[in-house]
């Protein structure tokens, strides 16, 4: 097939390389570029007070007759958030499955984009054809159902994709990945496998979903006179089906807290994903119509978020539920890398509240390990390797596993974002460079908070803010008001007299010295007066707040 | 003993409850009060820009006059942390081991306070009368060397305190933890037991220090072509010494990175507890004069500090060290829980510049596991268990063990910071609450930045600060000049003109209707000003920066 191919085929990852989330690549063969997902990352902690972080798109938006749609791996923030906004400006069809199209349409809809982007259905085993390339979806099983890999058929060759993905022969809902698939796919000759290395640094295999049914189950046996509250992740409807299947083994009525869970509960059960009995769902409101033992909650809030339903239990300012002695709280999940802390300070306070707290092997991975990662490489047996997915040092992690297997350490290609790996039968090189970049959102605004903004932010907060503001005689130059001193997040000044008071002295001399020598250059006198003040206060406090000085004139 | 006994014996934590470091306790029996460590924390996550935590002793300047003595654990910051800030005002004797006293007089040094506190250097055995109290120094293990459990005896009874400790059969230095004296004052009759939870959740027993040795070798062995740089605590002589140890039988010089490290070896070998092989170290510039091969690199950073040698390495900042494809870099340590993201952010680094990095299974804790702790249990076999040293999850753990062991509920006592527990050998109870609290030191400053200061940096750290300033006639009450607004940390300016256009409408039109309805009121005119830019920018938006008006008059 490749045989006529006189271009090579374009691999242009815009986001997810050497991070996690904001996974979205471009695939670019001559006159036509596919997209594989559109996800947000979460804000670092030098990103102060950002929301989200979606990806810079310059090239697509530059390539814009090119674009031909948008194929998304599966309906997790890290390969669907950034939807909203990128399709603003590139609106072309997305493609996926069924409950990852529900999950768009959602995000879509609350944006008010619904009805604006063309969202299509895409059954495992369907093949799009679109400009040059061919899309075929491949069964996978991650935390989320209707996860999929991509084949993507290119007159330079097959890349297979795996996007977000575990070996599960025992689903709880639906089959097991198509193994078989990806043999056959293999066995056509494949150029690249861009493969999910999240978990590329542990050794064996994932357990199956449902190895935490039975754990559940057991859960639920040893606790029979307690009240049983489980924290989990909104996406994982398979976890919530199997904690729904233990209520109804134990007699136990169902309420769902936080409003990311309650929403996904309801796409999942109005699409057929998840399988309610009759009548164990009840409303939050009507958990005080049952004793204790006959009740389970399921929430949000298992990263220790401070606005999460948990949370608030946490700390006594849910609206609805109280945590009571008798409770048994279940953290049915791990915390992602970051948040151990905030997981750890919702724990102490639950047990201070005198409740149980399970939160340790109630939980599997939903990325596949050291063995899994061997075994789609045998099956699809690329000539390139090309990991996704992670950080660097998972990136890392699954190329040692390439090496492991027998691949050249040439035909493993580490991108980073914004590299252009073109590649054929022949080759496969970074022969350039996009622009890509985390464009910050913030509130309403997106990309209007850049990095001089997170700066200032940064030294704010750090040391605060000291304002110089006075008023000069437009004419004399005199000062006529002022110079006064406002400070906010410095220190607290009622306590600090002394050093406030010194402060103003040290401003006054400045000013009298300008006068005197008849300095009237405004940007000359800030300069001064934030040197002087910026001087007496790194002495008095070995700190460094911003120093703004404003001048007002009449 | 405690026959006679009137009252009873109060120990009251003035810190180190519930949480990680800053540990202080006060013991009271009578007119006589000695106090155990006095650490230091460091900042929570919300404390923007502090730079560490001392606890607040009001309680003990309010009785200076009972307050006989420090005694002192061990050589770690959450123990010896805060004794600059708060012997400046309870100057009264320190007693510690020889190489605790070093570590103290360090820091004194620093302060500029040596001589100017007592420190006496105690042996283990040895007992100090002090007031109504009498303390023997027991000797333990920890991943700091000298470290000691107390015997605290009272007329009440006697305390003992286990400070952090494990159980280490074989220790690098010294002997190992004495069993034996525990045993013989259990035999006396304990009436509490105050002992270290940090691992109380972690099944089976503590591994010795010296089963590091073994892995350090087998990674020297494994990589005798490449230059080695480990990271570990500054604090951990031992493992420095193992480092040594493998240097000197693989034939490599080594070079110690980091202040803080330099510091503690140079104090350690100075007291005898480093032994170092002759011109074994050489200085980080001499590096050059030696193959990569037969040179290891000691340094700070395992906890990714960004200011720390490994971390400057990894940027490439630092001054003498350059990472090459070619290093194998060792973390020989694990990320407390908070610093897993500035770890792997560093690892990250290392791998990008071509580096081989280990970071898992070359370390061990300092800290006794379940049945280490139960091993301490049974020899002292106390009335009364206190679990001290963690986070409330890790106290609740040290309980659920005691009561394993067949201890009351009553018997054992939770406490928090501030409690205040009377205790005899007929009960235990809390009786009351002192004043504790946070002292937070930023820069020079202790205790000048307080929860509202904190406050408005978390605002400002989060969308910034809109400043409106104007001029007006004192005598008329008209606008002069102005309303001028400045913002820094809001939205990069330049590209939000439209928006600051507006605001800038929003603010005069605000000021006109005020001028109109001759509104001359000082503070009415600033709320005013200020509810209606931040409505504009609420709606605008979605952020709140902080809106500051000032008001210049002439």
């Amino acid at each position: 097939m490749n045989e006529n191919a006189k271009s090579k085929l374009k691999i242009i990852p815009l986001g997810g390389m050497e991070q996690i989330g904001m996974n979205i690549t471009a695939f670019e063969y001559e006159d036509s570029i596919i997209v594989v997902d559109c996800g947000l990352a979460f804000p670092e902690n030098d990103m102060l007070g950002i929301d989200l972080v979606v990806p810079d798109v310059t090239y697509l938006k530059e390539n814009i007759d090119k674009v031909k749609g948008f194929f998304i791996t599966h309906g997790h923030e890290d390969h669907i958030g950034a939807i909203p906004y990128v399709l603003r400006d590139i609106n072309v069809p997305i493609y996926a499955t069924k409950l990852t199209i529900g999950l768009i349409e959602n995000k879509l809809e609350e944006h008010e984009m619904l009805g604006k982007v063309k969202c299509k259905v895409v059954k495992y085993g369907q093949h799009i054809n679109i400009g040059c390339f061919r899309v075929e979806f491949i069964r996978t099983n991650h935390s989320i159902q209707d996860a999929a890999a991509l084949a993507i058929y290119s007159p330079a060759g097959i890349v297979v994709h795996t996007g977000d993905f575990k070996v599960d022969y025992t689903p709880v809902y639906g089959d097991a990945i198509d193994l078989a698939r990806f043999g056959e796919i293999g066995k056509k000759g494949v150029l690249a496998l861009m493969c999910d290395s999240t978990n590329a640094e542990r050794s064996g295999f994932t357990q199956s979903e449902k190895s935490v049914g039975a754990v559940l189950d057991n859960i639920f046996e040893n606790h029979r006179n307690q009240r049983i509250i489980i924290a989990t992740f909104a996406s994982n409807v398979d976890r919530v089906q199997q904690i729904i299947n233990s209520a109804e083994k134990f007699g136990r009525k169902v309420a769902i807290e936080g409003r990311s869970m309650v929403n996904t509960i309801d796409i999942a059960a109005k699409l057929g994903y998840l399988s309610l009995p009759e009548n164990i769902l009840i409303e939050g409101e009507m958990l005080r119509n049952y004793p204790d033992e006959q009740t389970v909650i399921i929430t949000t809030g298992s990263q220790g978020e401070s606005m999460a339903a948990l949370s608030r239990m946490a700390n006594s300012t849910h609206r609805k539920i109280t945590i009571k002695p008798n409770d048994l709280i279940v953290f049915s999940s791990s915390p992602i890398p970051g948040n151990e802390k905030s997981v750890t300070g919702v724990i102490n306070e639950l047990m201070r509240k005198g409740a149980d707290v399970i939160f340790q092997d109630v939980h599997v991975s939903g990325h596949a390990c050291k063995e899994d990662i061997k075994l789609i490489y045998s099956l699809v047996n690329p000539k390139y390797s090309i990991p996704v997915h992670g950080e660097y040092k998972h990136l890392i992690a699954q190329a040692k596993i390439a090496e492991e297997l027998g691949y050249d350490k040439e035909n493993i290609k580490i991108l980073s974002s914004g590299d252009v790996l073109e590649l054929d039968e022949e080759s496969a090189e970074i022969t350039g460079r996009v622009q890509v970049g985390n464009v910050m959102v913030d509130g309403n605004g997106v990309g209007d908070v850049g990095n001089i903004v997170i700066r200032d932010r940064q030294r704010l907060a750090d040391d605060g803010i000291i304002i110089v503001v006075m008023t000069l005689d437009s004419v004399t130059g005199l000062v006529l008001d002022g110079p006064d001193i406002v400070s906010r997040g410095f220190v607290y000044v009622r306590n600090s007299e002394t050093l406030m008071d010194e402060m103003q002295k040290v401003v006054d001399d400045t000013m009298e010295t300008i006068m005197d020598r008849r300095i009237t250059d405004w940007s000359k006198i800030k300069t001064e007066v934030k040197d002087a003040v910026g001087e007496f206060v790194w002495k008095e406090t070995k700190r460094r707040p911003m120093i703004l000085p404003i001048i007002m004139e009449v």
